[in-house]
């Protein structure tokens, strides 16, 4: 059986750029393995937009006009516009439009790239997307939504890019219930903080990383653990069937004090990371917090350098499972969006609906 | 779509017994939330038999005998006319008949368990195995045979337990291209390693370990490395489209000399592992092998303490991925197999036949 796609992309950003080539380069192998084909047929950023249920060319878009921009109430009435043309609303219904949503994330509240995800569930589209708002600010709703609509809601790349975590625990451990997590999650905190141990000041290593282009221009995201935060909450949301937003994490960054801390760390032989944990309180409530940590030198997470990432699952059935994440890089949170396109040529609309393994429980 | 599978157990020691109470425990999830249920309909051991196409009893088999042995000319036979049966043959023949192969392995070829594979894809029947042997012998023909049939061969179970290394790489890296691999999977040669760290004697942490019951009493298979040459070839065979057997991976195990080892590289802060690894040639054959390396403190691998293992899979699209497994025992190995049995019942059988993604290499 072979399946189709149609794609809509908001945001059009380095990822989605790379993710359209990425789907080029491997046209073969989707084709030859999964029987999966992809046209885009249509793309909408804050300064551009362009739609044909026929397929548009990504690549004269591109040099035109890019944009990672969040999207303004334009795009919104853009893609309400669109899934509302027979054209495009056939092929939702068909089960074969997808939405793949690249905006980027905003701290405040996720959207508006939860609105862009609400509306084309509605409209019955698929939705897949690199952007943490979503699932960090309202995954119980938009899955619960896509559930009903019989439609995949797939963020992999929100956590890790492309290295499997949703993925994994939906499709590869069945049954088992992941009980809590932790782990060093944002590359940029963890690379600076690499540096650091190297004798840079907070703000030397920080503009390092900025004239390199790995941090920000406004690094609070990272450095204040904004980013390690909402990574935080779409994982208790996803895994352990939390209802929070990345407000509802305790949250710790790093800055100028942090420096002390390191030095006094090593006299130990310990290391400083930037530690993401979730789980459940005795009285049952889920907690998830982004912490600094001494941790041993022979801790899993002590042995990360630079870009390194990890994530350390504890489960019922399995005990501790880490993933470990070794190279990153754009590619990488591309693949994150193909693979998602891949689980849902495969997901089976007869199979009865997934529902969370974990307990309900209250959050704060 | 709920899938009621049948399932045909040869051999039937410690981790097949802890399968069946696992099915036990899981039934309520895996019908509610992957729609499938699994009926024992027959179990055969070198000293047992017992068959019904409406279901047995394993728990009263249990009690009356249980065996771990690789089974005999009677298991092959008993399988070969049981599989003949109108009543077995027609649930086969419906996808919906599975062989489960708890026999241990023979590292000298692999034998019966192969056959019993064979027997099984030939009669229509779908396979999970927790033996290395088939896949570390004869992974092509038999993946092959699965293929033409339209049935699965599955051995999830072969290296670091229920922990997804198969499953991981086919269900959650669609178009991925593994290059190559290195790890430590054999449990017990890390902790007679960490044992011996402290001071221990090679005699006296093998006595240690065989006390516990974690090594054999014939240990020849985990400390002359025999058993992670069998991974090795299970890993190079599936992952890397390789076509060797144990025989062809070089293979260093541990010994009284391992001692002097183990002090030279702890005066330099590095740890001594039993590593197994596989990739290309840049003549494009594909290598294993298995040897003791000297690792600095911070690698991933000289962390891993006990019995925990590792692996490391160089990727294309991903660089490099690592999977930790923390924690190890009877209901991980168990677990593989009904992992395995649930990602049958997600077999789409209108999806193409998945094809090895490696080129084709020459091995030794």
């Amino acid at each position: 059986m072979s399946v189709d796609f149609d794609l809509v992309l908001v945001g059009f950003g380095n990822v989605a750029r790379r993710f359209v080539d990425l789907l080029h380069e491997q046209r073969a192998a989707l084709a030859r393995d999964f029987g999966v084909s992809a046209n885009i047929v249509a793309i909408a950023t804050r300064h551009g937009r362009i739609a044909s249920p026929r397929g548009v060319d990504a690549r004269s878009f591109e040099r035109a006009r890019t944009d990672t921009a969040a999207g303004t109430g334009d795009t919104r009435r853009f893609l309400r516009d669109l899934l509302a043309r027979e054209a495009f609303a056939r092929r939702a219904r068909a089960g074969r439009l997808v939405l793949v949503e690249t905006t980027t994330l905003d701290i405040r509240d996720g959207r508006p790239a939860i609105d862009h995800v609400r509306a084309a569930l509605a409209a019955g589209a698929h939705v897949v997307t690199a952007n943490k708002g979503p699932a960090a600010f309202a995954y119980a709703s938009l899955s619960a939504m896509a559930r009903r609509a019989g439609r995949r809601f797939l963020f992999e790349g929100a956590v890790m890019d492309g290295i499997p975590i949703f993925n994994l625990v939906h499709e590869t451990l069945p049954t088992v219930r992941v009980t809590g997590f932790h782990g060093v999650v944002n590359a940029t905190t963890n690379y600076i903080l690499t540096e650091m141990e190297q004798g840079r000041s907070f703000a030397d290593a920080l503009a390092i990383m900025q004239a390199e282009g790995i941090a920000e221009a406004d690094p609070s995201l990272d450095v204040d653990g904004w980013d390690a935060a909402a990574k935080a909450s779409v994982l208790a949301n996803a895994l352990l069937g939390a209802r929070m937003t990345p407000h509802d994490v305790e949250r710790e960054g790093l800055n100028d004090r942090t420096a002390a801390r390191i030095a006094a760390a090593a006299r130990d032989g310990r290391r400083v990371k930037l530690v993401v944990s979730g789980g459940r309180t005795p009285r049952g409530r889920i907690r998830a917090r982004v912490a600094l940590e001494d941790l041993p030198a022979n801790d899993l997470l002590a042995g990360l350098e630079g870009q390194q990432n990890a994530l350390i699952l504890d489960t019922d059935l399995l005990g501790e499972i880490a993933i470990v994440q070794r190279g990153s890089g754009l590619t990488q949170t591309a693949y994150a969006l193909l693979s998602d396109l891949v689980a849902i040529s495969r997901s089976d609309r007869d199979r009865p609906p997934v529902r969370p393994r974990a307990r309900r429980g209250r959050t704060p």
